[in-house]
C-alpha cells in the first residue's frame, strides 16, 4: 500500500476533493467549481488537473499515490461507467477511463450515496461495524447498502435506492420518481413537511408550529424538544413510516447497523428514538437488535469514502 | 483448482450429497439419513464418513479433492459456526471446523436457502446473472440473496429472510416469528390457501374450489388455469402482496432477476405473470425490467449451491 490517495466527491456546483493518508488521515481539503458547460466535459479534466497539481504542490509522485475514489451523483456500474448523471449535465461518461488516462493514477468510481455510506463506515457513525445501511434525510431519502465493507452498486446502480421503497397505498400523488408512496414522500425533510401540514389541517390543536415563520423538518423536531404533542404526533407518524420500512430492509440484508444522516439528522439523538420504536416491532427477531447511530462526517462523508473506496 | 468438490444439503431428515466436478457436472448424488439423536451429535461425523468412503471408492485423494461445501438448515455466520439450528437439535457447531478436521479438506458452510440460491444462480434460473434474489414459495416464504456471485449472509445469518418482509398491517394474527402482517403469512403455500379460505367465506360465487377435495395453492392455481374467476381473484392478491414485497426489495440491492422456486412455483410460468403484475407498477425505475424465472434445480439446488461455495 502506497502512503497517499485522492478522495473526491463531484456535486452539482462543487467538487469537493482530499488529499488522505491511506492510513485515513485527511491532509488537506479544497473545493473547485463544477463546470456544467459543454456538456459537463470539463469535470474530469479539472478534477485530474487539480489533482496533478496537488501532487506537484506537495512533491508527490504516481510512486507515493495509491490513486483516486471518486463520487458521481448519478448511477455508476462496476466498471466505473455512467449512462446518465443529469446534474452534471453527462451522457455516457467512462470516468475510470478518463481519469487513468489523464492522470496515470488507478482510478475508482461510484454513487456519491453510496461512497458517503462507506465514508461514514470507515470514519464516521458506522466505525467499527462491516454491514451497515446509510440513511439519508435530505431533500429526498438517499441510502447506501454496505456488505462485508463493500458497496451494494446493485445491477443498474440502483442499490440503496431505498427512498423509493413503497411504504403507504393511500398516497395518490407522484414521487418524483412517478410511482405513489414511496419512503421519500413521508420521510424526507420534505415529506415531514408533508405530515406536519397534514396533521396541522386535519385538527385544531393548538401547536408552536402555528406560529413558526416556515414549516420545515427543523421546526418540527425543535417543537418536539419542546414537548409540542402535535410535533410529536408527526414525529411518530415519520418514525412508523421510517421504522417500518427499515425493518423490512433488515429482512433483506441484516445489517449491523442503520447510520443515519443528512440535513434531518441535525435533531439529533431524539431522531433514532422515533425510528427505532416502530423499527423494533416490525424488525425480524435476529434483526430487531440492530444499532442506530448519527452520521458523523456531515459534507466529508463523501471524500472520506471515495479514498476508503481506492483502498479496496 | 483441483478436479473434484462435494456438495452437501444437511435437512432435518436426509442429507443429500453430491460429488461434482469443478465444471459443475454433478458425478452422483446420494442421500444418508439424518441422525437427530445425541443432539445431532452424528450429523457432522457421518457426512465426513460418507464423503471419505466416496472417496476411497473412486480413489480419489484429498490432491483431487477442492474441498467440501454444506448447507444447513440455520443462520451460519461468516466463520462457518452455527448458534442454533433447530432441525438438527443443534446449539453452537462449528461446522467449518469439525469438518476440517475429520476430513482433511477445505470446507465451507452455509445457510441452506443461501446456498440453493447460489446453486440456481450456478447451474439454474439465475444462469448468466451476477445479481440475484431466490425466492422459495414452500410451507413458507424463504430467500436467498446474491450480490456479485456471492451470498449475502448477513449480520446475524438473517439475510435473505424476505418472508418477514412486513407487508399488511391488517393482518392481527401472529406469523411463525411473532410478528404480524409477514409475506410469509400470505404469499407461501399456507398463505395462499389463508387467501382462498377469505375470498371463499367473503362471497357465494360459484369457483370450482368449493368442490375441491382440499384446499391447497396447488388447487388454487388448477382452477386459475382453467379460468375459475375466484381463484384468480387469489392468485391477484398473491401477486399484489408478493409482487409489491420484490418491488420494495429491488430498492435496496437492484437485482439482475428474481429466481421463484419451492413447491408453489410448480404452478409454472402463470405464476410468474401474476407477480410481474404488480411488481412493475410498484418497482424503482431502475429496477422495473427485472427479469422473472422458475428455478429449475428442485431439490438439488443445494448441492449444487454448496458444491459452488467450495469454489469461491
Amino acid at each position: 500500500m502506497k502512503e497517499y490517495c485522492f478522495g473526491i466527491d463531484v456535486g452539482g456546483t462543487t467538487v469537493k476533493c482530499g488529499l488522505f493518508r491511506t492510513d485515513g488521515e485527511v491532509l488537506e481539503k479544497w473545493e473547485i467549481p463544477t463546470r456544467l458547460e459543454n456538456d459537463g466535459g470539463f469535470i474530469l479534466p479539472d478534477v485530474a488537473k487539480t489533482v496533478l497539481s496537488k501532487m506537484e504542490d506537495k512533491g508527490l509522485t504516481a510512486e507515493d499515490v495509491e490513486g483516486i475514489g471518486i463520487g458521481i451523483p448519478g448511477p455508476v456500474n462496476d466498471n466505473g461507467e455512467v449512462e446518465v448523471a443529469v446534474n452534471l449535465h453527462w451522457g455516457h461518461v467512462n470516468i475510470v477511463g478518463e481519469m487513468e488516462r489523464m492522470t496515470g493514477l488507478r482510478t475508482k468510481a461510484g454513487n456519491d450515496a453510496n461512497v458517503a455510506a462507506l465514508g461514514e463506515l470507515w470514519k464516521g457513525g458506522g466505525i467499527g461495524f462491516r454491514n451497515m445501511i446509510m440513511v439519508t434525510l435530505g431533500t429526498g431519502v438517499g441510502g447506501g447498502i454496505i456488505i462485508n465493507e463493500r458497496v451494494v452498486a446493485g445491477a443498474h446502480g440502483a442499490g440503496g435506492e431505498i427512498g423509493h421503497t413503497h411504504i403507504d397505498d393511500s398516497i395518490t400523488d407522484p414521487c418524483n420518481c412517478g410511482n405513489c408512496g414511496c419512503l421519500e414522500q413521508v420521510a424526507s425533510a420534505t415529506g415531514i413537511v408533508r405530515l406536519a401540514k397534514e396533521e396541522l389541517a386535519s385538527c385544531d390543536d393548538p401547536s408552536l408550529l402555528r406560529d413558526a415563520p416556515e414549516i420545515s423538518a427543523k421546526a418540527v423536531f425543535d417543537a418536539v424538544k419542546e414537548g409540542d404533542i402535535l410535533s410529536i404526533r408527526i414525529a411518530e407518524r415519520f418514525g412508523f413510516y421510517l421504522g417500518k420500512a427499515l425493518a423490512i430492509i433488515a429482512c433483506v440484508v441484516d445489517p449491523e447497523v442503520f447510520v443515519i444522516g443528512g440535513g434531518v439528522s441535525k435533531a439529533g439523538p431524539i431522531l433514532l428514538e422515533f425510528i427505532k420504536k416502530y423499527y423494533v416491532p416490525y424488525a425480524f427477531t435476529a434483526s430487531k437488535g440492530a444499532a442506530f447511530e448519527l452520521a458523523k462526517l456531515g459534507n466529508d462523508a463523501g471524500i472520506y469514502g471515495a479514498a476508503r473506496m481506492v483502498l479496496q
